[in-house]
């Protein structure tokens, strides 16, 4: 549940003219972000149409194609709001100089409590695999993104010993990516017996952690966000 | 692709008449079920169409529906045909004695070699996530079923040492399901890059074996390829 977009702060009438116009506008595209991202997790990409979202953010379908031109033009909306969301769990679980990695924990949280922007997820990230699908290359360029970022950090844990010696940087990169994936699957399947904050920090201690093989090199690495 | 429905052994004229009428009925229903693997692989489960799967298999449509009454049966029966694969896969390679876990190598490298069934598998395991989709009880039990079956032989192999004392046998079945699904994705938007074969023997070495903590109970597991 977009919390920003269903808790917006009040236009107040001291605002300048410009100003309240800005911010109006902006709270009509939170709202139909809002909006999109419950239809299309309910309905699924493919089936859930521009008037469904229209209805459910009280606009006519020309009102919306104003904001939002096209279909595409508002999934990647979604997409970017969720990305955002994302970052900001990430940053602030790092703010106090927690490993990065645990910071997944916390997005792991983040997730359960916002089970309409997993379903949408998983679902449009099954069914942009395929290539001709609008958001194909999207979901293309963010898996190679996210592999990249993960290979770096797990590069700079290997080279301070804080990953098993035993684990490629790029392998567990790419293996703790599928892993979160996978996860959330099971976890639509089965909310009351999956806890999937518990589960990832286990893999991230199994994994991850030098603990079983002992500490080498001292200290842990600071936070780097 | 389902090579046995492919290159079905010819029904000879030698066959009594109820064998022959037996086999060809198998027959029509192993071509179906391919064509049905490849509609649904294609356009999905929510938009493949009995008309499509009728005329991929050289059916009318009242001809497919005498042996699939309903769509619902028909992906079911897809999926079982997906499931007998996969544990004729998993048997062949566990038949030399090798740990059964080195057997989700031998079931990578033939999912690589099938992607028709790894599309539908990722698509119809997301869409019916949905608690009305009509396969979503039987993808709840699997997933069910898989975990316990991955936990009782984790279990095992803790009992005997050769499983990291780190790891939990219920966390690391769910790990390894949510890991290998999650793989699949990233495989089907890069095929070039990803080897799901050689990520799941890496993580295997990594998450399960207890060779980053020393041997446990004498020799190392013998090699399996």
């Amino acid at each position: 549940m977009p919390s920003g977009a269903r808790n917006l702060p009040a236009m107040t009438s001291t605002a300048t003219r410009p100003r309240g116009e800005y911010a109006k506008t902006a709270a009509r595209r939170d709202a139909i972000v809002a909006a999109a991202l419950e239809v299309f997790a309910a309905s699924g990409y493919a089936k859930g149409s521009l008037r469904d979202v229209a209805d459910r953010a009280g606009l006519s379908q020309a009102g919306l194609l104003h904001h939002f031109p096209s279909k595409v033009h508002l999934i990647e909306a979604v997409l970017a709001w969720h990305d955002e969301q994302s970052v900001r769990v990430v940053r602030a679980a790092g703010r106090d100089g927690a490993d990065p990695l645990a910071a997944l924990v916390a997005l792991a949280e983040h997730n359960q409590a916002n089970p309409a922007m997993v379903e949408l997820y998983v679902s449009l990230s099954a069914e942009a695999t395929s290539p001709d699908h609008p958001v194909h290359e999207h979901f293309r360029r963010r898996y190679d993104t996210a592999v990249e970022l993960f290979r770096a950090h797990l590069g700079r844990q290997a080279d301070s010993g804080l990953l098993r010696p035993d684990a490629d940087p790029a392998s567990t990169a790419r293996s703790l990516i599928a892993f979160m994936d996978g996860l959330q699957v099971q976890w639509l399947y089965d909310r009351s017996s999956v806890d999937m904050a518990v589960e990832v920090r286990r893999f991230l201690d199994v994994l991850i952690a030098a603990r079983a093989v002992g500490p080498v090199g001292g200290s842990p690495e600071p936070a780097d966000d």
